[in-house]
C-alpha cells in the first residue's frame, strides 16, 4: 500500500473494529429489538458498545444516538433545532461558512423553502470570526452549528464562545466533531453544545456509523421515525458498526497522549520541509489546528498536477475534502478564507494518521522535492525571466 | 442456536457477505469519493456491487440510490414525492394501515405538520381494501405508499392496482419491498412503482445498508444532502455494507424457486399442524403470500405466554414485528384488520428462512404439541366447564 497521507477523508478500520465487526456478523447478529434470547443478547452488545463510545465522546450513554454517519447527524441536529422552536418565531440557522459540504447544501435547501439562514465569515487563518457571530446569533435563531476542527485546513474552531454566544441568545448549539474524534482530546460534557455529531470511519472504525449525542433534556425530534434509540432515531440497529465502533473508541482511548504529539511533530515536520520550497503557503498555520492535518499550496500548481506527481512516487493526498473532490469547484473554504481561485485550485491537503510513520514522511518528502520541487521552480523561472 | 424463526425481524449473514466485507474493511478501505487510486478501487468496487443489486431488484444501476436501510429508504422516499408536488396543491399522503411502524410515525409527524394523510383500511385478510384506494386517490395525491408483503402477516398487497390508480390520478407510487425481497421474485421495472425501498439483512445481508431504487426520470430531492450517490444521499457510502448487500443479492439470485417452494411447504406443514389445536386461527390464510411467514393465535393465550414456552424448548419466534416487540400495545396490523385486542395480543409469527430445514419445523411443533396444546387444552376447559 502507498503511503497513506489522506486520513481527514476516512482511516482503516482498526483490526480491532474488523473483529467486533466479525462477532456481531457472525454471533450476535439478532435484531436487538427482538425480545427472544438472541435479540436480547444483540441488545446487551448493543448497551455495552454504547457505554464505551460515550465514555470515550464524555457523555451519557443516554445521550448517545447512534446513526448512519456525521451527515445523518448533522441533518438530525439541524432538523431537530428547528422542530424544537418552530411556531414561536425562532428558526434561523447560523452556521460558518467552511462547513462540511453535506451540511452547507442542507442550509442552501433549508433557505429555499424559506429558513432564514446566516454564514459567519472566517479571517485569513480560517476561524469564524467572532465579531459576525456576536451580531449575527441573536434572539431568531435556533440553532449555531459549527464544525470543531475543519477537515480542510484541521483549524479549530471557537466552540465554547460560540457556544457561550448562542446560549445567551437562548439558541442551541451544534458541533460537527467528525474531524476532532481521536484526533484530539474530545469531552462532550465540557465543550458547552447541546448536540455533538461524530463519525466512526474517521478514527479507525468501519463507514455506515456515528453518532448523535443530545444533551440530557433535550426531547430529540427524529429525522427517522420509528421505535428504536428510544424513539430517536427509526431504523434496526447496525450493530456490526457499532460494535467497530466501540471498538474503535476504545483504541483511540487507549491511545497515550504522546502519540497524538508524535503525529503533530511528523506534520510539522513535513510541512516545515515544504515550506523552504519558493511560494509555498501555508493554511491555519497561526492558530490552533488538530495534530494530522496540514493544508498549504505549492505557488500556483495545480493540486491536481502535484497529487498526480506525489501518486506516482507511491504518497496519496488529496486537494480538500474527498465529499467535494472530483468536483472542479475550487475549495469552499479556502475561498471563505479570502484566497483567490488560483490559490485555492493549488491547495492540498495533507492528513496523518496514528499508522502515519517517519518512514512516511520521510518517503513524502522526497517525493515533494524530487517530484513537485522542480515543477515549482520551473513555474518560478516562467514567472521571472 | 436455537431453532430461529424470526426471518421477517433479521436474517443472520451469509457467509458469502461476511467476507465481502470483510474485504472492503481490511482492502478496499478507502473513500470512494476520493480522486486517488485506493479511493478509485473503492470507488470501482462501489460500481460493481450496485450493478449486482441492480440486477437483483430489476431495476438500472443508475436507479439504485444506497440508504442506511429501508427505514432511511421509505422516509427519503416520502420527503422526495412531497418535495416534488410542494406548491402544487398535491401533498396527500396515501398509505396502509398496515405500513411499518416507522412509516406510521413519520406519517403521524406529518400530519401533526399540516400534511393530509389518509390510512387506507385493509380487509380480514390483510389485504387493502381497493375500493376506499379508489376513493381516497385523488388530484391532490402525491405519494401512494404501501408495503409489498406485510411483515406480520406476509400477506401481499395489491401493488399493481395500487400503482395503477396512483398513476392515474398523476400521483407516484413507493412501494416498501423490504419483506419481498429474497422471499418472492422481485423486479422493478416490472412492478409499476416509482420508488422501492429495500433492507439488506432481511436477505442475509448485513444490517446498516438498505437502498431506495427511484425510477429513472424523478430528480429524487435528498433526505440527506450531499454529493455521494449523485447528489441523491449524502455521506461517506458504507461501502462494507453495500458489499455485503451485493454479495446478499447474488446469493439469493443464485438460490433456485424450488428452495422458496420448499419453504412455503416447511410453512404450511407447520401451519396445518398447529391448526390441528383447538382454537388456532391463522391470519391471512386465504390470500396470496410470501412463502415464510405464518401469523397465528393459540386461542387467546397470550403471545408472550406462548413464545416464552417454544423459547424454553429452544424454538424462536416473536410477536409481531422486532420493530414494535417490547411495546405494550397489540399489533396495529392486527386491529387493522379488524381483530379485538384480545386476539391481537396472542398473534405471534413465525417466520422461515432459507436457513430452516424439516428438523427445525419438526422441532417447533414438537414445542407447539408438548409445551402451548396443554395450556390451549386447559383454556378451552375452563370456558366450558
Amino acid at each position: 500500500m502507498s503511503v497513506y497521507l489522506d486520513h481527514n477523508a476516512t482511516t482503516a478500520p482498526a483490526p480491532e473494529a474488523v473483529a467486533a465487526m466479525l462477532h456481531a456478523l457472525e454471533v450476535a447478529w439478532a435484531n436487538p429489538s427482538s425480545t427472544h434470547e438472541p435479540g436480547q443478547q444483540a441488545r446487551r452488545l448493543l448497551a455495552e458498545a454504547r457505554s464505551r463510545v460515550a465514555t470515550f465522546l464524555g457523555c451519557q450513554p443516554s445521550e448517545l444516538v447512534f446513526t448512519s454517519g456525521a451527515t445523518e447527524a448533522n441533518h438530525t441536529a439541524v432538523h431537530a433545532a428547528l422542530a424544537a422552536t418552530r411556531g414561536i418565531g425562532r428558526q434561523r440557522l447560523v452556521l460558518s461558512s467552511v462547513e462540511h459540504p453535506g451540511l452547507m447544501a442542507l442550509a442552501a435547501r433549508l433557505e429555499a423553502e424559506g429558513v432564514p439562514v446566516t454564514r459567519l465569515p472566517v479571517d485569513a487563518d480560517g476561524r469564524v470570526d467572532l465579531a459576525a457571530a456576536r451580531e449575527a446569533i441573536g434572539a431568531d435563531v435556533a440553532l449555531v452549528s459549527v464544525m470543531g476542527a475543519n477537515n480542510e485546513t484541521g483549524v479549530l474552531m471557537p466552540v465554547a464562545e460560540l457556544a457561550e454566544l448562542a446560549h445567551a441568545a437562548g439558541a442551541r448549539m451544534h458541533v460537527d466533531a467528525t474531524q476532532l474524534a481521536g484526533k484530539a482530546a474530545l469531552d462532550f460534557a465540557a465543550l458547552g453544545a447541546d448536540l455533538m455529531s461524530v463519525s466512526a470511519h474517521k478514527l479507525h472504525g468501519p463507514k455506515g456509523v456515528g453518532a448523535l449525542v443530545v444533551r440530557k433534556g433535550f426531547a430529540l425530534a427524529p429525522l427517522l421515525a420509528g421505535r428504536q434509540e428510544r424513539h430517536r432515531r427509526g431504523g434496526t440497529e447496525n450493530l456490526p458498526g457499532i460494535a467497530g465502533f466501540a471498538a474503535a473508541c476504545d483504541r483511540a482511548a487507549a491511545t497515550p497522549a504522546a502519540d497524538i504529539e508524535r503525529i503533530a511533530a511528523l506534520r510539522d515536520r513535513l510541512e516545515a520541509s515544504c515550506a523552504t520550497l519558493p511560494g509555498v503557503q501555508v493554511y491555519g498555520r497561526r492558530v490552533a489546528r488538530v495534530a494530522n492535518t496540514c493544508c498549504l499550496r505549492f505557488g500556483t500548481l495545480d493540486a491536481e498536477l502535484v497529487l498526480g506527481r506525489l501518486e506516482r512516487a507511491d504518497v496519496v493526498a488529496s486537494s480538500g475534502a474527498a465529499c467535494a473532490a472530483g468536483g472542479t469547484q475550487p475549495s469552499h473554504v479556502l475561498l471563505a478564507m479570502g484566497e483567490p481561485s488560483a490559490h485555492a485550485r493549488a491547495a492540498l491537503r495533507f492528513s496523518l494518521g496514528r499508522d502515519s510513520t517517519d518512514a512516511h514522511v520521510q518517503q513524502a518528502l522526497a517525493a515533494v522535492h524530487a517530484a513537485v520541487a522542480p515543477l515549482l521552480q520551473d513555474a518560478v523561472a516562467a514567472a521571472c525571466p
